[in-house]
């Protein structure tokens, strides 16, 4: 996945001669913490935050360039970068959002940390069922009620529990991928219990076709 | 996962009758954007923005309490909920961050979207190494090298692109799951051909013994 395809194409700019006053309004009525800052060619040349703008508002300053970071302070990703160098900096530097260039460094989205919260968490809550749906699938000659039947006498073995078939059914319909991960113990132990049900249920297609 | 597993525990607080330009010169110290309102018994009764600081400031308003918003009009998770309820929150009204409350109301901790990008990520940036080291483990009587052959086999078959066991090997060693599955098509994708590559296994290992 690239940034482009996380960015947020629709973002508000701000000008470095425009008025501190008009440029703290202007945040407030879109309801954003931060604003990159542009020249008439679009190009970034620096990013404000609602923290600068108090700060400005306070001091008595009057022009957005008074109270601008650099573009050299601040981090920013290209939009055909892989989406995770913009994960990584949200991450790693607690950015609430950060500005996405094109190859000629003119400015084209913004990345939020709310929208990386949003595709990252689409993969948490995958339903565990659909997972297994895929699996019965791949797993030519094997049914559904056999994949249950394995499924739960794995889930017997490993975890001591007394599980049939049909309550196993019923948990991962139920369940996301998110809440199977933390209930196994982590996303390799998640793996693990899947391959070992997959191992089951052909040991036993084995044995069914050799009667 | 609970929501007290992700929480920060630091956090700053605002008194309803805070002076206004301290509690902005607050928020520009530890660099947040939002912070809790809290009464004297650290019982959470408003939130404030620094969009709320700025509109404050413009308008001369004097206290915390002339601009904060109302516990009603905030969302807020308890610390012993799931802790996709706060990924949720955050991902659905695009918050920057979350009061956590305890059993009794009282303010506890701080979800931020950027703690939340963390934890998500983690996953992402799994070796894809990882899982298959996990899974050579629970298939007894597989070793490595004959894992890497069938995944080469089962990748040449899927994707009809030439690749020796030693390519796969350097492959998943340095990718991340995140990546894995952008690369299979998604999450069901990338399982359905672990559990091919453990079906074509297994069948190796089988044939292997009847010789």
């Amino acid at each position: 996945m690239k940034v482009k395809e996380i960015m947020d194409q629709k973002f508000i700019i701000v000008g470095p001669d425009e008025d501190l006053l008009q440029a703290s309004i202007k945040l407030e009525e879109h309801r954003k913490f931060t604003a990159p800052v542009v020249n008439k060619d679009k190009k970034l040349i620096g990013w404000i935050t609602a923290l600068d703008v108090t700060r400005g508002l306070r001091e008595g300053q009057k022009k957005v360039s008074d109270i601008m970071h650099s573009t050299e302070e601040i981090v920013h990703v290209h939009q055909n970068d892989p989406a995770r160098l913009a994960v990584l900096a949200a991450s790693q530097h607690k950015l609430v959002s950060i500005p996405v260039l094109d190859d000629a460094n003119m400015l084209v989205g913004v990345v939020r940390a709310s929208d990386i919260v949003k595709t990252l968490s689409s993969l948490y809550e995958i339903k565990v069922d659909k997972i297994f749906r895929a699996m019965a699938e791949e797993l030519k000659g094997v049914n559904w009620a056999e994949l249950m039947e394995a499924s739960a006498i794995v889930t017997r073995r490993r975890t001591g529990t007394m599980v049939t078939a049909k309550d196993y059914e019923k948990r991962i319909k139920n369940s996301t991928f998110g809440e199977a991960i933390w209930t196994t113990g982590g996303l390799e132990k998640f793996f693990v219990g899947l391959i070992a049900i997959g191992e089951l249920v052909i040991a036993r297609r084995i044995a069914k076709a050799r009667k």
